[in-house]
């Protein structure tokens, strides 16, 4: 697994952070437990007891702080050891690691890095469930894979026709044609307009139209997808540009999705997606939010069993194609900056 | 794993191959999809994308092609790529490999070695659920253990005493005597002569008799096997020869069975048992097919705990019994071949 | 694993082994088969055939004879084979191990050591369910964590603060105030009071009382425990030295508990507890084998957790706090039996 540490990873959706109730997710093979205490601060340490590595999100909140459940360390949240029971002096190493973490955009952001780098500035700008412009539904799943294969299949739509031929439904020319790929500062932006379409075959428009979708993927495995329909000639129009979504006709929805590795073969995977409030309402979110699960679904079974088969093949190699352009350049820059690193 | 590679492996029932369906089994570690088109061909190629590795088995049938379903590539029959989607050029490496297959005696065999070599004559000559003479019932088992042990039982029979005391049921004196073992060219011959005998437990004969079995055993690991029921003396008049099945009073049957080694630890045994018109029906096959489903679930409980045993010993070594010879000169001749290849 | 071998291993409940039932246990990674006989003897072989290596515990007792049930191999109590079917002459070397075996304290206890130092002086005294002083219930679970694990939770009981806060709960004071810990030959004593106490929340007395607890854990897994309540000011007046019984107000029990390590992340916990006759009867050890079966639960969750972070850890270290004396002193003393054979 190569993955840029220096980086903010989801490790879960705010909401579902309890007060006072220890939450464990590995994130890079590391385990980690996270808390909100009565003030309402959340902390992340280190899972695992300085003692006999016993796991800390087995623990109690006291306050600010985590105590050991199994011979009652106490933790303070910047990690170090505040007491051991029967014992005066606490060794000056009694410490875990403390991960920087913050909750933005409906989601718990913990920085697997050098804490000295962590630069909230750095967090993608997903859009959370309470943002006013849009009505979002959402979810997670859990994958049986690496988070590697997941952000490849994110990096190439042209998938959607084949794996997702009986939910998004594109159709064939989809996969046919380009999409304007131009890397970012630390991801990669992805634009297609599709001309005189009357839309996919779960939202079939009334006319043909020009359709547009856009998505920014992000370090470290972050998708931030927009998109909506125009007037017929709207593409040929903006030579092909971004458009000014003001002038959709309609079909103007946003979705945010992360992916993030936990260990070799495992990842979790959190979305959201809805339309925008000039567009549609909770009925139509109800609907897209359906297709999503069913689509999701069906990129899982894939995804996991390319995992089985890459498993069972000796030295196996991929072969690029056409397509694979943002997947290279995305890649690349992974590799780029964890050897930085 | 020592196994012969140019040889015909039995990847599954020739009836249970639907249409435009294609179907993935693990042979010798290597993933195969097979189908067979609405011409009624079947093709064999190996179950992974050239692209990113994603198993065909989840692909499209499109007329004698098959489309990998995760971005689009579309394979001819022989294993090369005929499109990749938003791509004009075709890398000339496009390609998976092609097993020779073909559909006989019911069952579908894949060729695992030099195509070349692929001689259809080398096809044991097992009897199918279509044959005239024979009225047969079918199944198969998936074993958690390797396909050789699944092949020694077989090459043993004298383990019919013991762990099919409760089903098939010989009795002591099968296990005490001994069979007459020959070498083949690409497997051994096992004939038995049991005189003056009533017959195993589950099915007695009125008055004694000299009942007779023979099966070959044959590269890969496929058991061919009759036997029936003669007046007593038979086999002295014979000296001990193989009979006419013409003068047989009773019970002659005949069963097919198929070891396919998937991979370390797994195997499918594929089997067919059952009379001969002459000397059954309908009733007589579901009740052996009873027998024979007990029988084997015995044989695959001692089998898979077998496996374990062995997987828990370091350095394990067998001991070698009198009864052994026709496991001896099997594998004799399996390491024999492989080492040529 | 580093655990001694020339010790008696707990390998079962004797009221569970039937006759003529083989039962399959494995002890430090090795598989043993028990049985008892028709006249009542118990014996205990390697569960493994010299010839195929299928496991005997799958076999047949004849007499004070165990037959391998795949190709009828027959084996004498000492391991040696008796017969082979089908041949004459059987090899010298076709035997499988021996082990010790006695029951005892209604335990099965096999020594995996070399046997001719099997002595049974070095079986624990633990006290058995017809022991005529003690109302005991009983019971077992399996962990999938190394034994050792379950050993160091037994050797520091300040765990009961935190653990067992909703079943045995001590309360916090016992987490704080130090046992005193003797190295015995074969383990270590473990000696505790508690003045002023009204004892554990489960089990409130009236008025304050001194309340004593004592443990012998011995070689190689062996919790022997008594304690009792008895009047204020007990403690003192012995100096903080052993009590006698006969002067106990009430709460006398004991507890038998046995850790026999199968394989490298599996283990066998036996256990029984109940009061002294003079103190309690079949309602009280009703209610104190429930308050166990919630408190072991306990354990095993927090110790199969420990065993999971233990396993994601890269070079894992342990922090010895003062609890930890118990554990040291245990675990040097199995280090030391262990390099000495």
């Amino acid at each position: 697994m190569t993955y840029v540490r220096n980086a903010w990873y989801v490790a879960g959706w705010t909401h579902e952070l309890e007060t006072d109730k220890p939450f464990a997710i590995t994130i890079l093979k590391e385990r980690i437990v996270i808390w909100r205490t009565g003030s309402g601060t959340i902390h992340a340490l280190e899972d695992r007891c300085v003692h006999r590595l016993a796991p800390l999100s087995l623990g109690r909140c006291e306050g600010e702080r985590l105590r050991c459940m199994y011979h009652g360390l106490l933790f303070d949240p910047d990690g170090r050891v505040a007491e051991m029971p029967g014992q005066q002096k606490i060794p000056p190493d009694a410490k875990v690691r403390c991960y920087p973490v913050v909750e933005r955009h409906s989601w718990l952001w913990v920085w697997m890095g050098n804490p000295e780098l962590a630069d909230q500035a750095l967090i993608p700008p997903a859009v959370g469930l309470d943002h006013l412009d849009y009505i979002l539904g959402h979810g997670h799943l859990d994958y049986e894979a690496e988070a590697r294969l997941i952000n490849d299949n994110l990096l190439d739509f042209s998938h959607l026709t084949f794996v997702h031929a009986n939910s998004f439904g594109p159709g064939p020319q989809f996969a046919e044609s380009p999409a304007r790929i131009t890397p970012l500062d630390r991801g990669i932006r992805y634009e297609r307009w599709t001309e005189n379409t009357r839309g996919a075959s779960s939202r079939k428009s009334a006319g043909p139209m020009d359709s547009f979708m856009t998505y920014d993927f992000l370090i470290p495995g972050v998708l931030l997808m927009t998109g909506g329909v125009f007037p017929l000639g709207t593409a040929k129009e903006l030579d092909y540009g971004a458009p000014d979504y003001s002038r959709a006709v309609s079909g103007v929805t946003f979705t945010s999705q992360a992916v993030t590795p936990m260990a070799d073969r495992t990842a979790r995977y959190f979305f959201s997606w809805g339309p925008h409030r000039s567009h549609g309402d909770e009925v139509l979110r109800d609907m897209l939010m359906s297709i999503a699960d069913r689509a999701f679904g069906e990129d899982k079974i894939m995804i996991e069993a390319q995992q089985k088969v890459i498993d069972m093949t000796p030295d196996p190699q991929v072969m690029p194609s056409a397509h694979d352009r943002g997947v290279t350049l995305f890649n690349r820059l992974v590799g780029k900056l964890a050897k930085q690193e």
